[in-house]
């Protein structure tokens, strides 16, 4: 299938996350987002950097793309001062690198457990601690972190925050400005207390990316790379998006797909697809 | 390693669940925990049916052995009539399965979506409707309902009940000797609501039955058999113990370990070694 130059359909608040088409080098990811008529992406700090960050950021900024939200920073559960002095300095540098994207969000990836710990409550006051520092210096730079709850089966080896409850008690301990969450449909979906959660979010303002993934299964060894393209799988997407512009959210829905079949195929069929499943399953 | 006939502890808490040492055959299973001291086991329908549920009900009755559980029921959230009838006459079976083996718990698995759904709650409140039918056939006869939350990663294909605080959503609306809740480290651990749901459980008599299992990384593809022997994991055994104790709960510790590598041992050496790692996790 080749892409088709045609308006797909009101893809305004439609952004694509990087990691989607991560087959796409960044000047070809850009080039498909103007030919289908996406307005936004989502990068990742890794391609930004091998694309080189003022490059990357002047190609963007040429295109007329928002950079919806750098991914990703976070990290923050070290216990060792080491650590968490590497962690702290890497997560400065990656706001610093969102302000030069001219994104307003960065997203955070919590951090699992140290090794050998079994002291989650620990760890994720181990954040709060790092979100202190880290919040400021971002606010001063016009970035919001926006800390990601992921699925619990991440709990132990990538993010102990796993409920947007715990993301939230975390957030509202400081400024809206400077921290707040990041809702997405793959981590949440299970959640029974999540819709009143992200209306406590958007009360606050801290809703502050929205993306989508669907839940497929068999899940593969290791977890990670079975995102579900939209409408693939057991998430109600229409329904997550009434939730959070209920809450008043009316900013970019960013679809973030980690799939190892996604990236096996071509990468601007692949970004075709999204952005028509987008419409079918969320408009 | 030979299964050591010396004593190992105080094992008079310990059940093992069959299915951490499936390779043993029922008889060769019993005359191990004979061998080791183990006072419990909580056996599971297929094997029970492949021995013959009388014989096996006599087998474990002649040796002194208590049933601590009988898995599984469940599968409860069908939505068509005919599906409905089905499991509610499996699981009527199921608990005359388990009186005729002599335990008072039937552990259930409520079911994950039907084929295309994606109502989650829907399928909750089926589950609820049969419960209601189910638990006044189990309580004439003996026959506790145990409504297992299982870890969120399986809401979509085997189980809606993701939380406790779901499972005694659901218990609650019964009377406790019928339906309560399987509490269960592998399925709870990352939840920090959990502990003071078992508060909640305890204080109504609904803790039925208390199982370990440690939480080990990378999970396997489908995620079934990935269950960590106890002390390899991210799981605070002896603080989870602590809280269903806390709870009033005084019965049976079941290990139940669905593991490849474990059950690629000597069955007998994965009993002893299972034993031994409760004693040394959990005493």
């Amino acid at each position: 299938m080749t892409p088709s130059p045609e308006p797909l359909g009101d893809l305004s608040r439609f952004s694509i996350n990087q990691m989607t088409v991560k087959q796409l080098p960044m000047p070809e990811l850009v080039d498909a987002c103007l030919e289908l008529g996406v307005p936004g992406v989502g990068l990742w700090r890794g391609p930004v950097r091998s694309h080189g960050l003022e490059r990357t950021a002047k190609l963007v900024r040429e295109a007329g793309l928002a950079v919806t939200t750098l991914c990703r920073g976070g990290f923050l559960t070290a216990a060792d001062p080491a650590g968490r002095t590497e962690a702290l300095d890497d997560n400065r540098r990656a706001v610093d690198e969102a302000a030069t994207l001219g994104t307003d969000t960065l997203v955070l990836v919590s951090g699992g457990l140290p090794a050998g710990s079994r002291d989650l409550h620990g760890a994720r006051e181990r954040i709060a601690d790092a979100l202190g520092e880290l919040g400021p210096y971002a606010g001063e730079r016009g970035v919001r972190l926006a800390v990601e709850p992921l699925h619990p089966m991440y709990a132990a080896d990538r993010c102990v925050v796993s409920t947007l409850t715990q993301a939230l008690d975390l957030a509202e301990r400081f400024p809206a400005h400077q921290v707040g969450v990041a809702v997405d449909t793959y981590h949440l979906w299970w959640d029974d207390r999540a819709p009143a959660e992200i209306a406590r979010a958007g009360a606050a303002g801290r809703i502050h990316t929205f993306q989508l993934a669907d839940w497929t299964t068999p899940l593969p060894e290791g977890v990670l790379n079975g995102r579900g393209q939209l409408g693939d799988g057991s998430v109600d997407l229409r329904e997550w998006r009434g939730y959070v512009e209920a809450a008043g959210y009316t900013g970019p829905v960013e679809v973030e797909l980690f799939n190892d079949a996604l990236w096996a195929r071509d990468g601007r069929e692949v970004l075709a697809e999204t952005a028509a499943r987008f419409l079918e399953h969320t408009a």
